[in-house]
C-alpha cells in the first residue's frame, strides 16, 4: 500500500503541499471544513466592495481535480489520535495517516477580550468580509437617513480600524477611498467625504514588521488619503458606542458605529489539540513548536506548517504571510517524497522575497531584497505579484478585468449589503 | 414646490420608472429595503455557481447617482397613509408623496403550506441563491462522504425541482449540467452523473405559458440532459426525507435531500396593506387590481406596477416577467410627466416581445413574434437579449468574460458553500 498523506487545511500551506505531491507515489487526502481555497491577501477587497467572494475563492475539488492521487474531504477535524495515527472528523469518522500535515492557519485574537468581537469583526473568512462590507455600507446609509442628531451622524460616519499591520493599512486606505472617491455622488443628505477614519496602532509606527522608512511612507500616504493615524495607542475598550484608546497617560473616546479588528491573530484550535495529546507547550500565539524539518519532536509523521507552526529562523518567528505557508507546504511535500526515496532533506529555510502593502489607488510600500520603495512603482509591483500568485486561480482573467474596470471608473461594483439579517 | 414622486421598490419596475423620470420636473425618492437592484433573470446562474452575486446586482445609489432629482432611501415600507399621502418606513419616519409608485414585486407562495419552505427554498433573493448553491453542493459532498448506506447516498444525489415554469426548467437544466459535466472529475467515491434530477409540473406540460411546441422541445432537451420530467403531477407533501407526488390516482415518494421550489408566487405584502387601507379585493395571487392607467380606482395618485399589479389585457393577466415591469415602470413615469404638463395619456398596453427560456449549454426555447424555435439559435437569442438588457449594468463586460470563460472551459467557478452556518 502506498503511504497515506493526510493534509488538514486547504489554505496556502495545505494546497501547495497537496499540489507538490501530485506526482508522488502517495495517496493524499486533503481535509477542509470549507469547500474552497481562499486567496486571503485580497480578502480586504471583498470587504470593501471591489471584488466578489467568487473572484478570490476557488473550489478545492476543482483546483485538485486533475490530481489522480488526491481526494478532497469536506469536514472539520475535531481530534487527532496520535497513537493510532488517525484524524478524527466532526461526524466521528476517522481517516488514518502515515504522515499528517497540519495547516489549519490562524484566527482572530482579541487579547483576552472575546466580548469585543461582536462590535469589531475581524477579517479571516468570506463571511467576515461580507459582514464588514455590510457594516461599512450600512453606516453610510444610517447617516443619510438620520436627520436629527449631528452626534449620531458623526458616529455613523466614523470608522475605527484597530491594528496598523498590512490588513489594517489596506482596510483604512480602502475605506478612505470609498468615502472620498467611490461614494462621492451617491448621497443627498451627507457628504461621504466627511467620514472620519482612524487607524489605531499599539506600537510606535504603522507596519511595525517593515523598515521604518516604509512605515513613514505608508503613514504619509494614508494621511493624504484622509486617514487619521494614532500610533502608540492601546485599545482598552470596545462597545456599541465606539472605542476607548489609551495613549501614554491620556484616555480618549472614539464614538463610532463601525469598528474593524485587524490586530491580533492566534493559531487555530488544532494547536490546542496537539498540546493536549502530546503535552507540547505552545508559544504565546498558540502556535506549535516544530523541528528544523517542520515535524514535531518525537513525531516525524506529524508536520506543522503555515500560521499554525512556531518556526524560529535566526531566533525570530518567520512572518505569518502566504509566502511562508507556500514555502513550508512545498518543503513538507519534498520531505515526504524524500522519505519515500530514503533521501535526506536539508532543514527548512524561509526565503524572504520581500514585503508589500497596498494603501490605495497607485499607492503601496514595498521592500524587495535591498530595495525599499513606495508610490506607484510599489503599487505596480504589488499588482504584478498578486496577479502572478493568483495564477493558480481560474478567475485571474476576471480579476484583471474587474480591477481594470474599477481603476478606470473609480468604482467598486460589489457594494452589496447581503446576509441573513438582510433577507 | 415640485411634485414629489415616491417609488417603492428598486426592481425592474421601480428602477425603470425612476430612470424615466430623470429629466422630469419632479423630486423622486426611491425606497428599497436592499441597497441594490437585482437582475433576477440570472439569479439561477448564481444558484448554480456560474455567476457571483456581485455580477448580477448593482448598487441602486450607483445606478442613480447621476440623476440629480432622485434620492435613494434604504428602508422597508411598513404602511401607506393614503389620507395624508405618506409612506411609513420601518423606523416610523414618514415620506410624503404627491404620487406614489408601488413596485414591490412578488415573493414565493407555498400554496397554503408554509411549512414546506424550510425543506424547499425558492429563488427570489441573493440569499436564496447562495442558500440553494450551498444545498446543491453539500448534497454531493454528503454523498462523497457517505460510504455505508446506498439509500442515503441515493437520496443525497436526488434533486427535485417543483414547478416547470422558466425558473424550474433553468434550474433543472443547470443542475443536470453540473452533475454531468462540471463536477465530472471532482469526486473519488461517487460519480456525480449518477444524480437523479426530477422536474415536477402540475399542468400537463412544462412551460405552460409557452406554445405547446416549445414545451415539448424544452422537455426533449431536458431529458437529453438527464432530467426526469413528471407532468400532471401534484406535490402533496415535502419534508426532510423528500417529496410526495400525486399523479392521477397514484402517489409516489421521491426520497431527496435537495428540494427546490419554483412553483407559486404571491404578490408582496404591500398588496395586503393597500387592501386593508382602501378596502380593495386582491386577486387570487394577492395582486392589486388597477385601472387602465395603472392607478387604483379613486386614487389616481397611487400607481401599482410589475408583479404587484393585477392588470388584465384582453381578459388575461399580463405575464409576471421583467419586460412587463419595465414597460409599466416607463408608462408610470410618462403618466406623471403628462399630468405635470396637463396632457392626456393613452391606457397602458403590454407589448409582448416574446418569451425565452434557457435549458443549458447551447439549448433554449424561444417565441419571438410569429417565430417559435429551439436549440442553439434560441440560446444565442437568449444570450443576446440578456446582454442587451443587462446594458444598464456596469458589470456587463465581466458577465460576458465570465460566461465566455465558463462556456469554453465547461466550468462554474463560483461553486462556494458559504453562509452563516458555514462560518
Amino acid at each position: 500500500m502506498r503511504p497515506r498523506v493526510v493534509i488538514v487545511g486547504g489554505g496556502f500551506g495545505g494546497l501547495y503541499a497537496a499540489r507538490s505531491l501530485r506526482r508522488a507515489a502517495v495517496d493524499v487526502t486533503l481535509i477542509d471544513r470549507r469547500n474552497f481555497h481562499l486567496f486571503q491577501p485580497l480578502l480586504y477587497q471583498v470587504a470593501t466592495g471591489a471584488l466578489s467572494p467568487g473572484e478570490i475563492a476557488s473550489p478545492l475539488r476543482y483546483v485538485l481535480n486533475g490530481q489522480k492521487n488526491t481526494r478532497v474531504l469536506l469536514a472539520e477535524v475535531v481530534d487527532i489520535d496520535v497513537d493510532k495515527r488517525e484524524v478524527v472528523l466532526d461526524d466521528r469518522s476517522r481517516v488514518p495517516y502515515d504522515t499528517v500535515i497540519l495547516a489549519t492557519g490562524a484566527t482572530h485574537s482579541y487579547f483576552g477580550h472575546p466580548e469585543w468581537e461582536a462590535f469589531a469583526p475581524g477579517l479571516k473568512t468570506i463571511e467576515d468580509a461580507t459582514e464588514i462590507r455590510s457594516r461599512v455600507l450600512l453606516a453610510f446609509e444610517q447617516a443619510e437617513k438620520n436627520t436629527e442628531s449631528p452626534e449620531v451622524r458623526r458616529a455613523n460616519l466614523t470608522f475605527v480600524i484597530v491594528g496598523g499591520g498590512p490588513t489594517g493599512v489596506e482596510l483604512a486606505g480602502a475605506i478612505a477611498e470609498i468615502s472620498r472617491d467611490t461614494l462621492q455622488k451617491d448621497f443627498r443628505s451627507i457628504n461621504p467625504a466627511d467620514a472620519n477614519i482612524f487607524l489605531i496602532e499599539g506600537t510606535d509606527r504603522l507596519l511595525p514588521a517593515y523598515p521604518p522608512k516604509l512605515s513613514h511612507a505608508a503613514e504619509k500616504a494614508l494621511i493624504k488619503l484622509g486617514v487619521q493615524t494614532r500610533t502608540g495607542a492601546m485599545v482598552t475598550g470596545i462597545d456599541e458606542h465606539g472605542v476607548t484608546v489609551k495613549t501614554g497617560n491620556s484616555v480618549a473616546e472614539f464614538p463610532a458605529s463601525t469598528v474593524l479588528w485587524a490586530a491580533g491573530v492566534a493559531a487555530s484550535p488544532v494547536g490546542k489539540i496537539l498540546s493536549d495529546r502530546l503535552g507540547l507547550t505552545l508559544d504565546y500565539a498558540g502556535r506549535v513548536p516544530v523541528e528544523p524539518d517542520l515535524s514535531i519532536a518525537g513525531h516525524p509523521e506529524i508536520l506543522v506548517i503555515g500560521d499554525l507552526a512556531a518556526f524560529l529562523q535566526d531566533g525570530k518567528q518567520v512572518p505569518g504571510v502566504a509566502p511562508t505557508a507556500i514555502q513550508q507546504g512545498r518543503y513538507a511535500a519534498k520531505l515526504i517524497v524524500n522519505r519515500v526515496l530514503d533521501k535526506k532533506t536539508e532543514p527548512f529555510r524561509y526565503f524572504d522575497k520581500g514585503s508589500l502593502a497596498t494603501i490605495g489607488r497607485n499607492q503601496a510600500v514595498a521592500e524587495i531584497g535591498p530595495f525599499q520603495f513606495s508610490g506607484i512603482f510599489a503599487w505596480l509591483a504589488w499588482l504584478f505579484i498578486h496577479l502572478l500568485y493568483i495564477v493558480e486561480f481560474e478567475n485571474r482573467l476576471l480579476i484583471v478585468v474587474q480591477w481594470a474596470y474599477d481603476y478606470f471608473t473609480h468604482n467598486r461594483g460589489a457594494r452589496l449589503i447581503t446576509g441573513e439579517q438582510q433577507k
